[in-house]
């Protein structure tokens, strides 16, 4: 069977994956990607922070079959606080009573899940909170600091709105952002295939991308895939939002395979195990629901808790009504029962749950605006209120939380969420879907909300969602995965320059350089998408003589301004003209000509 | 030959052209694009900006051998201090002396250029200046207005940072802004086939295509279909910035179907004239290219004056020197000479030769930066002030004036390009390419720098030049440059959002209600690019059925909020919600529950 279970595998160009030791734990192994500069450079590899686990690992033999390494399995164990157990039955409405063929196969490897001892809480939180640093915590420290060794000296510019980011990251400084609630780990016990990573504001901006069976396919190797191409290009977390049938089985084989967090929106499930009708939803149900991805090693769960029965009403009024499906499907069941919701009404249950194998919550905005009409209105921060109030129980449950965010908003009300969601839930981590900045342009949504994102990213948002160029539309396929990760990677990126991230420059000077120096090949490699980039260039310049070409391939030797720059620097030399720059700099005369002459 | 001459023409989908009389000037003719919606949605079809000439116009057989209509012709006669004259002679050098094959041909009909009689200024900033309202200052009011009746009684919301968006725009607050120098109509006496559009800080941001012959094909055909192609689209003024052979002759067949501004940088065909070698430039021959340019009807020349020779030392240093390819270009030709630059001595004969044409000045950032390395540099500012110190002169002599600004800016420094140059250029409207917010992804640069043109555009830049997905790596093809178009598109209208334009909200709602309402053609039909979201629906649904499917095509009907929220609004309305949401506004009672219960 293994050998038709093929997944996108192998290195990125000119990259080599590395791994670094720990300090506190030394059998952690985090990894970076290498990526290698013509030797001419004259400076290093480049190291990239790379979410792509031991896919593009040439030395890893992958066999999803077998699902990837238990890098975690130990640490967990060590704090002898959680207990091996029997665990829930799959049952035939877990998979939406598919059978025969219509079923995909279980997961070949059976793991007993994991729980917490009697009334212990086994989060990052909750260790954080006794100060104790975790191997987690280490690892997303050594992650993190990818580059800031050679960033020293560099003078830090940018401006954060009052984040905190470090010049360095120490394991101390992540476990006092999680004890503060303003960063997560999203790990469950039972997902020991993890590579831990964090969320919060004084850390890279991360970026999410959305998966999900389809109705009329859903090999598992198709669904492992979706995944592993979405971690290839940058991915930090992908949330499994399938409907339908064989979810449990698909949901098995795509965590046994996932070096990132598995997020879930566990109604979707829960719905399907009622055929559907939302009306027929019981709290029953919902947490039967929430154990059995609990024990699958779902790392976060999105939970519509803030969708009160009274905030309904303010909906009804607006252009685009309910446009998060968790939102309305909640909002149908309190109104057709006229009931405040079991999620609200639960919440401390729920807490229980997530506690007992570190599942974290993303608090989710079921009533986000869905067009720049009903942007930042009433229903909206209602419900921003009522998730302030839910971040709190959850911190003194001991569990992790981030706080999702809209939607469709124009960029001037784009600040105002931002400050409103750092001032009402605590500064937890804020996770939002772009925001999309205008409503006029269906198929170019990853460009409308790019612009959102990288806006709100700069402003504080922690993790991003991703919009494919589909939404609104379809299904994504291959290449709108990933060209919404590769335009959110753009967002994040640009946000964490803005910001001033010690580091984030390194890899825009390196290919700048590159790009200066017409080291073609070095171009393509250090880029976001090397592929692309060189795909374009040979559909102009095909040839290989021209990869090493000292003109840009859109002017020409006449026109290349690089190229002339290159002998204004050679006659400059000769000149002395650097020291006559640091003469105008230093002396402040930067506007006494040189020699006469003027204006006509 | 006509026969084989074929652009794109014809409507855009459920669109009709329709024109708008003007009060002070009855004869004109005001373009707009009215787009027709379903009959069910109750709403009058949407009017929106048009900048695709009459190719979109059924009513008009086109024939680029004779050219579009010279509507504007009889307005410059009336004013009867222009004169008719022989003009230039074509001379060999003006298309590289192509010959017999690869002779693009001359365009067929010949009209003889006008000039401004004796020392008269025929620029619409003389006429403001004067306290008269042209046909060109009416039309763009009626142009601008678009909507605004419609909009009439909606609250206005943004944050414009200090512009002064009117209501309503009458032509005598164009004639203000013209005069005051914060607009500029680009409308060369020699070019009547214009439609007139205003660019300035107070009216809809505008975007630019740049387009240019290749070396290998210069068909006419193809070079004018290359225009066509970028304003069907939405592209507001073009540049032509082709080198090589048949620059004259290509350019003479664009000018003549061109509704929209054509802008050129003169010095690229100077330096054809002189082999392509920097240093063999000289004033003269730049001149005879101003003149040669202006006779054939350029609306807007960019120029490099302000790369002074003292200021190359200053980019000595930088990571990417200098990237405007005007800007090495005219520092080679200082550095080798030794000498000031010859358009900065020259300037004010420039402005002559600008003011007996109407060409309106686009002064070049030659020394703008190329990474995000050095952005918001010393010798970026130091042009600056001198591109200020040009405006003044530019103005004493009546001449419209934009500022061309960066480049490669990251997120936080963006606005100190907007601050100053409102400052240091008198609130001349800037135009700035993008700017890139990031370096590191070639092939999406598209997006690097439509997340800066929306940002700077939102701050206060009037016009922005689009980037197309091959920047940096090759020359774009048809799909890049409506890729270009389209998101440059995107930014202006996020823009005009965040500022507050009055009526840019229409388009956004009309299309968000059709989204609710499930009106699909609608909403393709009211996107930017109604093929494409037609396209990426069929690829999920393709069945005709499914364009009036009641619900989304990624969800199908169990999960579709937008579904269920009408669900809600019909029971809401059954118990008579909406009263109660006013109730619960009105009395900010907002977060009292309706009923028992609380988290736990």
């Amino acid at each position: 069977m293994t050998d038709t279970l093929k997944v996108s595998t192998g290195p990125l160009p000119a990259s080599e994956k590395i791994y670094k030791p720990g300090k506190l734990h030394p059998s952690i192994r985090v990894p970076l990607r290498q990526i290698a500069v013509h030797p001419t450079a004259g400076e290093p590899d480049l190291p990239v922070y790379d979410s792509s686990g031991p896919f593009t690992d040439s030395n890893v033999a992958i066999d999803i079959a077998k699902g990837i390494a238990r890098v975690r399995e130990q640490w967990s164990i060590a704090h002898a606080d959680t207990e091996q157990y029997e665990g829930r039955h799959v049952q035939p409405a877990d998979n939406g009573f598919a059978s025969g063929e219509r079923l995909t196969p279980a997961f070949p490897v059976i793991n007993r899940p994991r729980k917490a001892k009697n009334g212990k809480a086994v989060t990052q939180l909750a260790y954080a909170k006794a100060g104790i640093i975790t191997p987690e915590m280490e690892y997303v420290a050594i992650r993190e600091n990818l580059g800031r060794d050679a960033a020293r000296g560099i003078l830090r510019d940018g401006e954060s709105f009052g984040a905190a980011i470090p010049d360095h990251v120490t394991p101390e400084f992540v476990r006092d952002e999680i004890a503060r609630g303003r960063a997560i780990i999203p790990a469950n016990i039972n997902h020991p295939e993890l590579e831990p990573m964090i969320i919060g504001r004084n850390f890279l901006v991360k970026i999410n991308a959305n998966i999900g069976n389809s109705a009329v396919t859903s090999s598992m190797e198709e669904e492992v895939e979706k995944m592993v191409w979405a971690i290839r290009w940058g991915a930090d977390t992908v949330m499994d939002l399938s409907t339908g049938r064989n979810i449990h089985n698909i949901r098995d084989w795509i965590i046994r395979n996932s070096p990132v967090p598995i997020g879930t929106v566990p109604l979707y499930q829960a719905l399907e195990k009622v055929g559907g009708i939302a009306e027929d939803l019981n709290w029953e149900i919902y947490r039967d629901t929430l154990i059995e991805q609990a024990e699958q090693g779902v790392d976060y769960f999105t939970i519509h808790a803030g969708v009160r029965l009274h905030y309904i009403p303010l909906t009804v009024n607006r252009v685009t009504g309910i446009v998060s499906r968790g939102g309305s499907i909640m909002a149908k069941w309190c109104l057709h029962h006229h009931r405040e919701s079991f999620l609200y009404e639960h919440f401390e249950e729920i807490c229980d749950i997530c506690r007992a194998y570190d599942v974290s919550f993303s608090l989710g905005d079921g009533l986000r605006p869905g067009s720049i009409a009903d942007a930042n209105d009433a229903a909206q921060f209602a419900e921003l209120e009522t998730l302030g109030e839910l971040t709190r129980i959850a911190w003194e449950k001991d569990c992790q939380v981030m706080i999702e965010g809209p939607g469709h908003v124009p960029m001037h009300k784009i600040k105002e969420n931002m400050d409103k969601q750092l001032a009402i839930c605590g500064e937890a981590p804020f996770y939002t879907l772009g925001p999309l900045t205008t409503d006029i342009a269906p198929g170019y949504d990853h460009i409308t909300s790019g612009i959102g994102a990288a806006m709100i990213g700069w402003y504080g948002t922690a993790m991003l969602c991703y919009v494919t160029p589909k939404e609104h539309l379809g299904l994504p396929n291959r290449d709108d995965v990933k060209v919404g990760v590769i335009t959110y990677k753009i967002a994040a990126h640009a946000a964490d320059l803005a910001k001033g991230h010690p580091a984030a420059k390194l890899r825009d000077d390196a290919l700048s350089r590159a790009r200066f120096e017409f080291r073609w090949e070095d171009q393509f490699n250090l880029s976001l998408d090397p592929e692309t980039a060189r795909l374009f260039h040979d559909e102009t310049l095909p040839k290989d003589a021209h990869k090493v070409a000292h003109f840009c391939s859109m002017c020409g030797p006449k026109f290349c301004s690089m190229r002339i720059s290159h002998d204004i620097r050679a006659e400059a030399q000769k000149e002395g003209m650097a020291a006559m720059a640091e003469k105008f700099r230093v002396g402040g005369e930067l506007y006494m000509p040189l020699e006469g002459g003027g204006a006509g």
